[in-house]
């Protein structure tokens, strides 16, 4: 099929331009490398659109996407494109202090991540968004799945969320518009190597 | 497996710091979204470290993906992380004459584009390349895999290459350090949807 050609034209009474801002809810799940990887990667085409991005990681230790932070900070404050704001529960939500978020247990901090969506969602904050490793918390029980589908289904505007991680709840994916799976067929570390800089972070 | 602990020690006599440093060969494959995406993610982190880095787009129509070819041109000209060089067969790869590829078919085009990665490798120009979907001159038998597997193989220093695209032969599956097989579970498309500005490109 080419690109861009759809296989088949809904009966849903909206026009194409409708169907095109259509708010797109993305999962990347799977076992296999490149889930998180490739929701930074999208976001490069959100802040090429001038969209504003929110990244919010749901992750204790989020030492190893130093990498894409680092270009996604760098790029939100080149002029150019969209801008970019990047939460990390690891280090301490930006929106509490510091100590607050440590005070936290892991699920604690998981559902005041998930409180932030929820607020910046009904203010329209980001145009995308990236929930990074958000299929976790759901999958642990700690954010309830339902709660996520409604708050998704009734969003206001166009905002394009994107969800990353393994487990991704069966609900999710049946709601989700985009759901890839990446399957690990060969990894460095099978062969006993270690992570190397520049590629695993 | 916690991030970052390997499953065995290889009997190879290097050491952790010579296998941290040994050149990665990465392929991203199947019928999935994600596969070039992805790649693009690995390539932040590379900028990230300052590594140069060398897209070649194997491809004639280089449209969908100006969103990481400006972000990644912003990357590479703001003065922080490595520099960042990228190279379109569509619209004429930048070592020769506009007029010169237009010349071409896309198979002498996409031979050319090979030639040029080989005499980058053999001069270690970059250390970081996204080789975007080669699969596909591989799989029609423009170039021949045997080839690439030896340039692979050979080539100086600690230079990674990614490689992106469906059909990768499996001599290049079989040969490659870290190979993600990118599998199609929903896509928008199928729901009757056009590609979406932002999401597609």
């Amino acid at each position: 099929m080419p690109k861009g050609v759809a296989e088949n034209v809904p009966d849903d009474g909206l026009t194409t331009r409708q169907r095109r801002t259509q708010p797109i809810t993305a999962v990347h799940t799977g076992p296999g490398k490149g889930k998180s990887t490739a929701a930074f990667g999208m976001a490069l085409r959100a802040w090429n659109q001038g969209w504003s991005v929110g990244v919010f990681q749901f992750v204790k230790s989020a030492k190893w996407k130093v990498g894409e932070e680092n270009a996604l900070r760098v790029l939100g404050a080149s002029g150019e494109g969209g801008a970019v704001d990047w939460h990390k529960m690891g280090s301490g939500w930006s929106w509490l202090q510091r100590s607050a978020e440590m005070e936290m247990s892991s699920e604690e901090a998981a559902k005041e991540g998930w409180e932030q969506v929820k607020r910046d969602l009904a203010a329209e904050t980001y145009r995308f968004y990236v929930l990074d490793e958000f299929t976790y918390p759901m999958h642990w029980g700690w954010v309830d799945v339902e709660e996520v589908l409604a708050v998704l289904k009734d969003r206001p505007g166009s905002q394009h969320v994107v969800i990353t991680g393994r487990y991704a709840p069966e609900q999710l994916t049946d709601f989700a518009d985009l759901v890839t799976e990446m399957t690990k067929v060969k990894h460095p570390m099978d062969a006993g190597r270690k992570g190397q800089r520049g590629i695993e972070w």
